[in-house]
C-alpha cells in the first residue's frame, strides 16, 4: 500500500518501489524518494466471548501449552533456559492473555501497560520467528481444542498482533498474511 | 509525520502515537489502528564535485581509512575478522563509492544493483551501530581533510542513506537526524 504525505507525496515501501536502475553522479544531483519498510496492519481486539466461553484457566492451559511448543522450536533460544525463568516468563504472558481477554486485572497493575513491541525489544524477532510464533499458536488451537465459534475472533487478533513485534527485518519483502478463512479452511 | 491511506486515513508510527491506556476484551470490541515504524527519508545524492576535486584515489583512501576506524569500534565485530576478508569487503565498498560519485563504473558490472538495504540484511544493524558508521565518516571526513565545498553535499548523501541500512529495531523512537549544519559547525 502507498500511502501519502499530509501534501500528498506517496511514500511507499521497499517492497513495493523495487530497484531502479543505479545512477552514479553526475553534474547535475538526483534524489531517491523517502520509503516506509510497511504498515503493521490495524489490529482488531476479540470481545469477551472466548473469556466467557472458555474460563481463565483454559486460557492459562492455552499459554503455556503455546510456551512448551515454543520452547522446543527452533526459536526455542529466545526464552530462558532456566525452567523458574521459563515458567515466570509463561505466567506473565498467561496473565496478559487473561486480562486481555477480558478477565481479571492481573497483568497491568503488577507491569504497567503491556507495551508488546517495546517489551520485546531486547529479543530478535524476525519475520520467521513470528510465523513459528504465529503457527504454534495455530497447532495449540487444535491441540486443545478451542471452540470453534472463538477462533475467528481470536485468530484476527493475534495474527496481526504478532507483526508488531517484528523488530528485526531480513527481506524487503511485505510480511505474509495468514488470514483466518485460508488457514482454518484447510483444518 | 503522519502519513495517510490513498483513502485519508492516518498511519502514524509507533513513536508518534505513544501509548493508550489498556482496554481488556468487553462484550465489543475495539481495534489498534495501523501503524508505521518510521519513515526513510529521501536520500540527495551527490554531484560528482567531490570526484572532480579530490579524484578516486582519495575516494578509495576515504572509504579505507573509514573502514580501519570500524573495524576498532564497538561495531567491529560486524566486519570480516580475516584481513583478507576484510580488504576485499572494504574494495567493494570503495568501488561502489567510487561508481557512486561520479567515477568509473567499476562495482555495478560486477556486482549488480547496490540495492544496499538487501545487501545488508544479513548484518544485524541497529540504531546505534548506523551512529557509529556515520560519526566514523565525520572522523574520516576530518582525518583526511575532505575539501570543505564537497562535504556538505557528501553528508547530506551519507546521513540519510545509512538510515536505509538500519535492520533491526531496539526502540520506537525516530531515528537521530544529522543535519550538516549542526554537525559541521563545531568542527
Amino acid at each position: 500500500m502507498t500511502l501519502f504525505t499530509p501534501k500528498g507525496i506517496p511514500v511507499a515501501s521497499f517492497n513495493a518501489c523495487g530497484t531502479k536502475p543505479f545512477i552514479g553522479a553526475s553534474e547535475t544531483p538526483h534524489t531517491a524518494e523517502a520509503k516506509i519498510d510497511f504498515v503493521y496492519p490495524e489490529v482488531p481486539f476479540p470481545s469477551n466471548l472466548l473469556f466467557q466461553t472458555w474460563g481463565e484457566e483454559n486460557i492459562r492451559k492455552m499459554v503455556r501449552h503455546h510456551h512448551q511448543l515454543l520452547r522446543k522450536s527452533v526459536i526455542g533460544n529466545l526464552f530462558p533456559a532456566n525452567d523458574e525463568m521459563f515458567n515466570f516468563a509463561t505466567e506473565k504472558t498467561a496473565d496478559f492473555f487473561v486480562e486481555a481477554l477480558g478477565g481479571e486485572k492481573c497483568y497491568t497493575p503488577i507491569h504497567g501497560h503491556p507495551a508488546l513491541r517495546m517489551r520485546h525489544f531486547h529479543i530478535t524477532i524476525d519475520e520467521k520467528g513470528r510465523e513459528i510464533w504465529l503457527m504454534m499458536y495455530k497447532k495449540t488451537i487444535k491441540d486443545l481444542h478451542m471452540p470453534d465459534e472463538c477462533i475467528h475472533e481470536f485468530w484476527n487478533w493475534i495474527e496481526p498482533l504478532s507483526i508488531r513485534m517484528i523488530n528485526r527485518r531480513t527481506t524487503t519483502a511485505d510480511i505474509q498474511r495468514h488470514a483466518h478463512d485460508a488457514i482454518w479452511s484447510e483444518v
